[in-house]
């Protein structure tokens, strides 16, 4: 008992180790010395754990993925329109744990990582979330009858993937201000002016 | 003074091999092998021409910037909203120019690659030129009193960063009609209504 119990700290240990090196460079040029040695275990205890380095990315991105996960699942806001709220809450959560999390970040930079297999990443699960929610938002009349939501979504997926982009370099890219920024242009396009008034760019609290 | 032309062959297909490795895979793991052998070169012939990597991808960026300047220099469009419609025509023409130059693409990549060394790279010099033209459409008057230049220019430049990343997994990201539709939602709130419709989201001619 005691014994899976260090096993799986060991296993956590490693996937934020490997987080915080691809976080610093690439997939491709990370060592797994420098992983293990920064998880504090030996090369052996790493291979037991994880086969290779792309084994070890792939539990990086699984982790990410409930975070991302775990950003994305919140109760909807109340109010008119409350499919764009939660749009626009969800971005500002993202920013924020994508500023604080080296696994998210990571795990989103690996989806992004030319020379690995492609498969479905945390870019695409993003996506497809801001797909559905527009989807509804939609459905619910929340729109301007004049504003297209594939429009929206090439806009929303776009720029969000501009500030992870950029905040690697900068984190002001990921400050709840630059977010803000970026929704107040756009939500009076979105929705009709009589809602605007109840919406709000800087996001509701969380759940 | 044939053998100066040769050389400046040689230069110029070493710039371009290099910027088609950097654009399959990262700076850091790309072969001086892999980009002297696909110029046609030895490896000597490569390090005449380029004492190392680093100074090989310096040269791709200054390639790739002096490509930048000819997509953003260009003669200001007529009418109303003349700045605005020179940043739909420069957005929609670096759009096609990184789905095309190979050259373009890897000197955006390049300076975002976190491992070399911080300095002016293109995208800061892109985000410089939308700053600028920003500033003159306010100055003269073409954007709403309710929009504030700096959030047009956050929303902007990531979205632009969005395409240029997201392009490189999936050309469609960088189509014409991917940034049309990104324009055709963001112009209305940009323009008096009055002017909307002297705009073209696709952009006007090249001159």
């Amino acid at each position: 008992m005691v014994k899976q119990e260090r096993a799986a700290r060991t296993r956590e240990a490693l996937i934020r180790s490997a987080a915080e090196v691809f976080d610093q460079e690439a997939f491709s040029t990370a060592s797994i010395s420098a992983i293990s040695s920064l998880a504090g275990v030996s090369n052996g205890a790493l291979h037991f754990h994880f086969a290779n380095k792309a084994v070890l990315a792939e539990a990086v991105e699984e982790e990410a993925l409930a975070r991302l996960l775990a950003v994305t699942d919140r109760a909807l806001p109340s109010g008119a329109s409350r499919h764009v709220q939660l749009l626009v809450d969800v971005t500002q959560g993202l920013a924020a744990a994508l500023c604080a999390d080296v696994v998210l970040r990571a795990g989103f930079a690996l989806s992004g990582e030319l020379n690995r297999p492609r498969r479905a990443g945390l870019r695409d699960r993003w996506r497809l979330w801001v797909h559905e929610t527009l989807r509804r938002a939609e459905e619910e009349g929340e729109l301007r009858p004049t504003v297209s939501a594939g429009d929206v979504e090439t806009a929303v997926v776009a720029a969000a993937v501009g500030f992870e982009v950029l905040g690697g370099r900068d984190p002001a890219w990921l400050s709840a201000s630059t977010v803000t920024r970026f929704w107040r242009l756009l939500l009076p396009t979105l929705v009709p002016a009589v809602r605007l008034g109840g919406l709000r760019a800087e996001g509701t609290r969380l759940t």
